[in-house]
């Protein structure tokens, strides 16, 4: 299993229609082939600067793959990834091997 | 339900003595009373330089707090975290309120 996430800044006021726009999107995420376990988050700690997080799992490697490339993600992120986001940081996990 | 996680990299070698004795002792981290879903992690996107995470959530602030200020947490700070530690992001997430 490998966790896909990423923690996020957008550059739309908070509230606006852009950020919610934006949020929406993400939601269409969840139905591409693969996708496990999708969240949309807000991040809380006062320990860093992002906003938001989004969560997904996928059985493999090749899962994976199928959702980078796949044309709804790539759609999403010349749609709504490039031209609303501030900041960005990726993290994928896997269980720790002992 | 906040879900609280932190990735991190530490001062010793793969495969090291310190490194087994820190990640083996994390696991005693689950046992502090409010922590559920437990989860030790290895970081395996090449998009940023962390090695593991650590994954827990609490039912809400308040055990959160308890966990914060529980003597096996700080002890595990002063013993582990502090020495062992070479760089770390704390991130914490809510479910997205829409």
């Amino acid at each position: 299993m490998i966790r896909h996430s990423v923690i996020f800044t957008l550059k739309y006021a908070k509230g606006s229609a852009e950020e919610k726009d934006f949020l929406q999107a993400t939601e269409k995420l969840a139905d591409i082939p693969g996708v496990k376990a999708f969240e949309q988050l807000e991040q809380v700690s006062k320990k860093n600067t992002f906003d938001y997080g989004l969560s997904m799992e996928f059985a493999n490697q090749d899962e994976y793959d199928i959702y980078n490339n796949h044309p709804d993600h790539t759609a999403f992120i010349r749609q709504y990834w490039i031209p609303g986001v501030e900041d960005f940081l990726e993290i994928d996990y896997t269980p720790l091997n002992k």
